[in-house]
């Protein structure tokens, strides 16, 4: 079974690491390692056990959740440390240390000191597991990626001028959630005219109109599993600028969707993109990363961007998303899901562009 | 402008604290002191100046959306510190330890000492004032609360026997958003039969059936501000165990919305209420706290519950919600989100118990 894979992995990197333990904090982490989809106290992953704490609003539900991994009510990560080391003798126990808050180390170094352990910072242990997907993750992937197609697809049949971005966008939310999607990884934006210069424009009141670009960012969620997808769309005659700069930015995707191979670089596939961009003039116009991991989390390793050294492999997925913004104009941004075979990325999400 | 009071009165706690300036990191916080929606990079505050970093995502509507506050593009805390203090003399510079992440702490240090900062912690300055709710945000707590009561009468209105757990959250939400509510503060909870012994179950494909508890717990948005709200249901008759729980919770909850008064703990006014549930016999069966403050965030301070010492004042929002949990049975739980006058609790949900 999966579960135990992944935590005999963590295991592997626990030794390469010298540490006794990992004390996993984060909720996605622990979802993958445990399969607990509620709010966990912590996961303690030892070389001989793994104990699930959770507290009592979430026990009875992580009782029922989860098998083989130990779990035990406990009302927080200090108070509850002893119990969930254990018997286990553990001298160095990691922490998740980009994403547990200073001073809960602090109180947990205390509560350490008193059994004897040495709390040592860690990154990304559990993040660079999840990284590499799994055969089993992927039919969720797929199917994430397969609602937000039918999504953009509803949007170009139904989507019209003088709707107003806020009533677009819930059509949208109300199609991903009414056509099986859990609840959505974030809010739909649909960003139009020059709403649209800003990448995550919250959408308003303002009337869809004609002859300007309006940019749709979805994405869906399946057995916890996420997808994120743009499009950018043009009602009416399309302006010269919006063509333009729609080519450039389509070339773009399309030559980092060509060119990306296992072994790169995060930093190398955005260059790809960007190099097109800034030949064509607008490189100042792309001020965000060309993308990012998707999974449990709609953004999370490996990272796509300038000075990004995440190295990319075989099973992971990503988005492709490079993005031209001109203030009091619009923007454009052309964005897929996609997955890393051995040889090239194969696209999850396929909508027309 | 309210802004520049909230601006304003965190300066005085700096004072008292012989802070020379706080770097307000978490994103409520960050909202409540400048406007601001989006995701910041960091909000600067010090005697002399109020500086809002934003990245290249969310610089424009930083630019859009705040006023009276210097907004700089800036890519991270780190490389932006300089930056955020300007041209301040800042000596003693505080940070959000309940929130900041530990290596972020420790990046943030080294950057300070070449600035010759000193990093102090600090624990909740600005959640302690968004504690006592503005008369500004008054208007939008009453509507997200008036929100929720609606969705609860439209959940009387159509919710039947037969219907899946999913179907009745899915229709509330819908009911929610097309009623004017912002994206949901929290997924909505059916809960039905044995489920809700779960006090944060997520909806299933379970049919909702007769002669059972029906957790409804749910809550709106409006202007970015949140409601809280649980009641329980029984289709068909009510079995005998139903009513004698049913009927302990409500008068757990009236104990404390009549008790409640400015000047006690949120330990005092716990005790109220679990103090009825445990001489019915039933103390073990109530693992959670009583309540919660609600505002930007649906989960806030004060806390009332065991070992709560946040002392309850004027202005306060919150919520009062005890319940009884049987494991293998099914759960009881009533909720309402209140305010708290110079005398006694309003409710802001009115919905009939």
């Amino acid at each position: 079974m999966g579960l135990n894979d992944r935590i005999e992995r963590l295991r592997q990197r626990l030794a390469e690491e010298q540490l006794d333990g990992l004390l996993v904090s984060q909720a996605e982490n622990c979802r993958y390692l445990s399969g607990f989809t509620g709010s966990p106290v912590a996961l303690l992953v030892s070389s001989g056990s793994a104990v699930l704490g959770a507290d009592s609003i979430n026990f009875q539900q992580a009782k029922l959740e989860v098998t083989g991994i130990d779990v035990r009510l406990v009302r927080t990560r200090v108070e509850g440390l002893a119990e969930l080391v254990g018997v286990e003798d553990i001298g160095r126990l990691g922490f998740e240390a980009n994403t547990l808050a200073f001073s809960e180390v602090q109180r947990l170094t205390v509560q350490a000191e008193g059994l004897d352990i040495q709390l040592v910072p860690t990154e990304a242990m559990v993040e660079t597991l999840r990284a590499v997907k799994e055969n089993e993750e992927i039919p969720f992937l797929r199917e994430a990626a397969r609602l937000a197609d039918e999504a953009v697809q509803f949007a170009l049949d139904t989507l019209h001028p003088g709707m107003s971005e806020r009533q677009a966008a819930w059509a949208i939310e109300r199609f991903l959630r009414e056509n099986g999607s859990e609840a959505l990884p974030f809010e739909v934006i649909v960003a139009s005219g020059r709403n649209s210069a800003l990448p995550h424009a919250r959408p308003t009141e303002r009337p869809i109109g004609e002859r300007e670009p309006v940019v749709l960012d979805l994405g869906a969620r399946k057995g916890g599993y996420a997808s994120d997808l743009s499009r950018t769309l043009c009602f009416g005659p399309q302006p010269k600028t919006f063509k333009r700069l729609y080519s450039i930015v389509r070339e773009a995707q399309e030559a980092a969707l060509d060119g990306v191979r296992p072994g790169m670089t995060g930093e190398e596939v955005d260059g790809i993109a960007r190099q097109v961009i800034e030949e064509a003039g607008y490189g100042d116009a792309f001020g965000h990363r060309l993308g990012h991991g998707v999974g449990l989390d709609v953004h999370e390793q490996p990272r796509l961007g300038p000075r990004a050294t995440d190295v990319l492999a075989e099973g992971m997925v990503f988005t492709i998303e490079p993005g031209i913004y001109i203030p009091g104009w619009g923007g454009i941004r052309i964005e897929d899901t996609v997955m890393l075979t051995a040889t090239r990325a194969e696209a999850l999400t396929t909508s027309a562009k």
